[in-house]
């Protein structure tokens, strides 16, 4: 017998119950990256410090010029657009959060085994480009439309079947102006770094990360639900491997601290001195604006209101938060949580799933506070 | 008793003889992160994929312009330098490959306890600043020198000891000019991102990268061996945690493929068609020129001189080198060994260490090649 492509990896592997992490799990922890906590500081998310998943190998595109963009399927005109074409529509910036739908996977018990996230798997950034629906509009959708998909050009191989990375998104999100969904070529004013998709991307403000195809290249208006891997296999919330599971969609609201005082290296536990301080964060929700952050210092027993930042105008990206807090010596741990105008708000312990989506259970800091009065 | 600075991390974990990554480990690996290797096509490395390490948090410097540089201890003539001061100096640009010391140490068993890296800290970079001996000339070099100490602004705990990031070269490299050692403002051309120094930090070409001092603020001419933690508690070659240890200094050679073909998301295992095909990648060492690349498609058994790329007058940048390679139906192992002009070159196995440090064994990237006759 030959090799086999299933030979390259194979089923997923079940979930596992210690705390150990995997060889595989460490090569996608190495490659992709999250948020550096501290990082949060920042209202736009600086270059190299946003997160990025990448499934398979980033596409290398040094000459953007020739890249093209396919419309086809149900519509009456196709269309086949280069950069220039798309700069000559009418340009949206906005300013959107982004989570990877993973966030928070490796806090689970047990650990679904893919891309192990705690918590940093975040950033936000300005997105310039083409609202989608301008494009539809123009290519003209056929009356028995249903969604649309999305083809990006990295290529790979999961769970033994060989695709190129593709999402669907249901008509009416795709044809919506609030917010638009954006045919992206800039990021904070520059082109597109390779690993956010050069030179072409989509962003669907709200939505977690598995919808903003990269590097895409083709867009197709299909008359019934797309059953790709990444809709229906991947992205689903399953307590049960046979179960067809609830699609992942929409980002569920978080909050995270900007981590106070300065980090022990190995075990990143932070060290503030005793006395007043102001702890700061931000919060999003992509179902509808936060509307309030609390903050614990006791693990979670109590709780007391932040004071939340207006969101400036930029609805779809996170919102600063603060509150006061006076550091006694000993241990703490610190937590944030945020709810939003739906009421949708995050959980002390986690809500399981086999694929370790959407677990926005609350951040946990562990603070030390030496006591003066103790040398050692 | 109260709490204590020591309670915030504690002591160094003993290596691990298991394949297991702990919690500590991934927390560092999701904010830390490496070269994707698909990367190391590039010439010099797009922005954000360069590998970061860093043992604290990254400093916060939204406002560069009160951003001062000392420079003090056995010189005549102390300086403090603003950026606008620093400009003023000759200005050097220097293409640098920079490895952090611990690449490769999550391939060693028992592993040490730290960032886990397997193969992939690596990135370079044009880096342009001030040379180091300008301004050492500048302040006058006091005769009884031994040393020159620099201090990063990233200030936490490491094994119980409060410290900021600090860390010395001998004077003879202080002061040399081939190469020069850099004060550095600028990456290809931008000021530094935050996570590479923001706004001032040294570049030493071939030595790893814990010399390479991030958010310097101080350089300090010393008169007698500095003795920090960074210097003689890590980055020491040890077998036993009571010896002194060789110093970490110099990167030795190594040599990375661009991993073949396309991944498998969860093993990263490479899937390749039956056929010809040129492997490539790039190899770099900071004792002398790399002269030599082989590379081997049968685990090491056997190896076949690859062509290397002339240096383009950038003799401490990373060169291509290019195999030819007829991928045949089955499962193979590609490797690539680079030697250098000293005949330092990289072991099939890893020669251990308890930090883990230096550990240039030659990668391992698995392929698999499907028979086209088998439809599984």
């Amino acid at each position: 017998m030959g090799a086999r492509l299933g030979d390259a990896g194979g089923p997923a592997r079940p979930p596992v119950s210690d705390e150990a992490i995997g060889r595989d799990e460490l090569a996608l922890a190495t490659r992709n990256h999250g948020l550096p906590l501290e990082a949060l500081r920042y209202d736009l998310t600086p270059p190299g410090l946003h997160y990025v998943l990448t499934h398979y190998d980033i596409p290398y595109v040094p000459d953007t010029s020739s890249w093209q963009l396919t419309l086809n399927g149900r519509v009456r005109r196709p269309l086949r657009l280069d950069l220039t074409d798309l700069r000559a529509f009418p340009q949206v910036t906005t300013r959107v959060t982004l989570e990877c739908a993973g966030n928070g996977r490796a806090l689970l018990s047990p650990r679904p085994v893919s891309q192990p996230w705690l918590v940093e798997a975040v950033g936000t950034a300005e997105w310039t480009g083409v609202p989608l629906r301008l494009l539809l509009e123009r290519a003209g959708v056929a009356g028995d439309a249903a969604e649309v998909v999305f083809t990006g050009a990295d290529h790979g191989v999961e769970r033994g079947v060989e695709q190129d990375y593709r999402r669907a998104l249901p008509l009416d999100v795709a044809l919506g102006d609030e917010p638009d969904v954006l045919v992206v070529h800039a990021m904070n004013g520059a082109p597109l770094a390779p690993q956010h998709g050069r030179p072409l991307r989509l962003v669907v403000p709200g939505w977690y990360g598995m919808a903003q195809v990269k590097w895409l290249r083709e867009i197709t208006v299909v008359d019934e639900p797309f059953t790709g891997f990444q809709q229906t296999v991947a992205y689903r919330l399953r307590q049960q491997p046979e179960e067809a599971g609830e699609p992942v969609t929409r980002i569920l609201p978080r909050a995270l601290l900007v981590p106070p005082g300065f980090p022990d290296f190995m075990s990143r536990t932070r060290v503030v001195a005793p006395g007043p301080l102001t702890l700061e964060g931000r919060a999003w929700s992509g179902h509808a604006p936060v509307t309030r952050v609390e903050v614990s210092a006791d693990d979670g027993r109590t709780w007391r209101q932040a004071e939340l930042a207006p969101d400036g105008g930029h609805p779809w990206a996170w919102r600063r938060w603060r509150s006061p807090w006076t550091a006694t010596p000993g241990e703490h741990v610190l937590s944030a949580r945020a709810t939003d105008a739906e009421g949708h708000t995050q959980p002390l312990a986690a809500r399981w799933n086999r694929g370790g989506f959407a677990n926005n259970q609350v951040q946990r800091v562990r603070v030390v506070c030496p006591d003066p009065a103790d040398n050692g």
